[in-house]
């Protein structure tokens, strides 16, 4: 089934879903409006696929989107390495057999209509099957759509991306990889991931996995050296033992966060109509995340948050959480959030407090959370309080609240009829150099993850810096903490199963 | 202390809080960035207040900001109807007393250093408000941000506010009002707001709570007529009893949502550091807001967005929730995290799956969630669904997912190479008037709440019309689930204490 071990990577039957040297699509059309293959070949053609490359096949038109196209896939000039599929139920038999007599080895079937839709469609799906034997033929889906690489052919290609899904928005390049029951989780959420700087590197939207399932995917990604940290939208698992013993293997390398949509009456329901999958109880799930070490959740929003500072790599060696602020308020809702979820806010030691009453106003109390009222010493926020703590070893991570963008203020002071500050004409990009990098080296070193409130928002230039240096930024306080739970809990996983800490 | 009764709202001692004829601010300069009052002096300016009725009093100064300064309180040409103090808390004490020998009635006490900051501070909390009593003085304060009002002497003035905060981002004006213990929470948010369409009318930070408290500016909400919804930050309440009693006697006519930021043990002592205040059991503040019928949450986000949700004044009858999406995936996830807050996904009666029928695609499986799958009629997806679903009586509140920004993507479209959609040249507002209207006139008329999910982002044209009309638009699936149950569970509340609906 996969040649992983033996030849790398480049090798794994998968990796031409990802990184097809050419492809046909059977159902795209110039309709845009009625035709969901349209704009799925439009997102293939903008992510810069060689156009030579793309075959349209269409019994009638001969130009698609300005590419030529073929009534059949008999007439191509070459055997397509993928196969892509988006048509009515009724039509997919015929066409993937035509693949099958081409010598086409790779399809992925978007199509609907097909097990989750009753008897005849799941007639239908054993027919393909039948006929993916025969013609030894390997798919994904149906009822899926496709696959999103932003490697595409890396590191040959550095700026191409595979894109066959509907939405046209990309997310930002990173090492996070997604394989998804659902394409809305593969795919409708890219904006999302764009505004508060989660960075895609894979999405798969597997559909019925009639084939190829979530299990392949994930040995595939066991190995992919452009996978950091992996989210699985899970509505069944047909290989159950397979996949506790992969995720085992995979999880204490490449962490693994995860969310169970079944498990409730309404939702299966939905399920058994949405991928035509039965699904199981909650609490089996429960044991299984737990067992194999990922992380779940129920939340859409948590999956992605957790995904993003997981792919930080950079794993608090404990619960222990220190929190500076310059508001009491969000302090002490960040104190209590924490508390509930297990974490510890240690008190300081003397001789941390000592070193910490140097850089806070007289009216601030010397306490965690630090409270540092209202203070303009951004010097003292971002690197000497932080090191301080950092350096004492008494806290596995920190919060700050809260990064404000100074530019703004120093726009708005201008423009208000008080002192003149040109003495601060300072970029934002110095401000990264001054503020951050220095701090961010520390963190590396010492494995204390820090994070960063900006209640500007994620379209805030100053937080827009963080976002594009990797560094995990918020706009408000809950979400953080969540986080460094979640950190805290896989470097607990990490400690039972090591009896040592990762690195 | 109160003359609401006999003399209507503006007659209440605190309106001169909220709408003073004349300012004078102690400690405001023109360093804003060693000088909190600086900022917020200029906000008070910015805000449109009139010019020659601010008063900086500065020691050595003439002018501040464009504004003539004044060397004491007492060489000012009038008694001012507000006293703002931001100076060190050792020189609050002096200019409170030369407030009282001017004759100012109204003062609010920004300055932090008091009670919450040892035995020093709680005895200069002691003498101001001995002096208060002396000169008959109502203060805020101390150790708080004061007050944001959109509402400044409306409806005599319209387009003016009041913002003595640091925060120089103002929310849109809504009839959302916010008392907290935390100027952070108070003020840090109007970025937030703005982004996701919290519309903010009165927002007052009450610091230490010396004199006037939370209780006093509920029952000056209670009769405010702009406002609808009451969002409180508690760190303590001071007179539980009488705080009961209003509360029972306000939330049936304007919901009220509060965080309860005490109950764990580094919470109270961030608390403790912060305002002073000892913060009580968690359990105990349950039980007061279940009783109260005040909806509570530990969570900064959903606070927002739960007042977002009531300030629609849509309350459902019940906890049957549809659901409509174009997505199997993100409706499962909303059906689990639906049943697990214990809403009600109905199975749709024959009847109304029958009608269901004309208005989706044949792939489509009939049942709730209503997964419609790709498909391109807005019409049907806006009107003709929702439309059915309400008018059958079968749910009591509605979710669709999604609302994309139909502009954005024939744009997409034009740029593609495709048909051309010249026929389409509508814009966003037609497309309000056609799609969001009609449906809205319904939602009122049957008290069915509507829900929408734009997964383009809050910054998206479209998903901006929805918060401009004051429609409930959500990023993601996670939240419109969570404000739904919330709507359900005061729904609940009023029932048992009415035995009958709202309206």
């Amino acid at each position: 089934m996969t040649e992983i071990n033996k030849n790398g990577i480049h090798h794994h039957f998968l990796h031409h879903f990802l990184n097809p040297e050419s492809i046909a699509v059977f159902g795209a059309s110039n309709s845009f409006l009625d035709n969901m293959g349209a704009m799925m070949l439009r997102n293939i053609i903008f992510g810069g696929f060689p156009k030579d490359k793309i075959y349209p096949i269409h019994p009638r038109l001969d130009n698609i989107q300005g590419l030529k196209a073929y009534k059949t896939i008999i007439d191509l000039p070459e055997v397509p390495d993928l196969g892509f599929i988006i048509l009515k139920p009724n039509r997919v038999l015929t066409v993937f057999e035509e693949c099958g007599e081409k010598g086409v080895k790779h399809v992925i079937i978007v199509s609907g209509g097909f097990r989750e839709f009753g008897t005849e469609g799941k007639n239908l799906s054993k027919k393909i099957c039948e006929l993916a034997r025969k013609y030894n033929i390997r798919f994904i889906g149906p009822n899926c759509l496709g696959v999103y690489n932003a490697f595409y052919n890396y590191p040959k290609i550095q700026d191409k991306c595979l894109n066959t899904m509907w939405i046209y928005e990309t997310p930002d390049r990173g090492k996070i990889s997604i394989i998804a029951h659902s394409g809305t989780v593969a795919s409708h959420v890219f904006w999302f991931c764009n505004n508060i700087g989660v960075k895609i590197g894979k999405s798969i939207s597997i559909g019925n996995e009639e084939d190829i399932d979530l299990v392949d995917f994930l040995e595939y990604l066991k190995n992919d050296p452009e996978t950091d940290v992996i989210g699985l939208y899970i509505e069944e698992i047909k290989r159950g033992k397979e996949f506790i013993a992969l995720a085992k293997e995979i999880s204490p390398k490449k962490p693994i966060v995860a969310i169970y949509a079944g498990g409730t009456e309404a939702a299966s329901r939905s399920i058994m109509g949405h991928t035509g999958a039965i699904a199981g109880d909650d609490k089996i799930f429960e044991s299984v995340f737990k067992e194999t070490g990922i992380i779940s959740t129920n939340s859409i929003k948590d999956f992605f948050y957790y995904l993003r500072v997981f792919s930080n790599n950079i794993i608090p060696k404990g619960n222990r959480l220190g929190i500076i602020t310059d508001s009491g308020g969000c302090g002490a809702m960040m104190a209590k959030v924490a508390e509930k979820l297990g974490l510890i806010l240690p008190e300081f030691s003397d001789e941390l407090k000592g070193k910490l009453k140097q850089y806070v106003p007289p009216v601030a109390n010397i306490d965690n959370p630090l409270d540092l009222t209202f203070q303009f010493n951004q010097y003292n926020l971002y690197i000497k309080i932080p090191k301080a703590m950092i350096n004492s070893g008494e806290v596995d991570g920190i919060i700050i609240y809260a990064a404000f963008g100074f530019e703004e203020v120093l726009d708005i002071i201008k423009a208000s009829g008080g002192k003149n500050y040109d003495e601060f004409e300072v970029s934002n990009e110095m401000m990264r150099g001054l503020y951050l990098k220095p701090i961010q080296r520390l963190v590396k070193k010492k494995g204390v993850p820090v994070f960063y409130i900006g209640p500007q928002g994620y379209s805030n230039p100053w937080v827009r810096e963080f976002l594009n240096s990797n560094i995990p930024i918020f706009d408000l306080w809950d979400m953080p903490v969540k986080c460094f739970s979640v950190l805290a809990q896989y470097s607990d996983y990490l400690k039972k199963i090591n009896g040592k800490f990762k690195n």
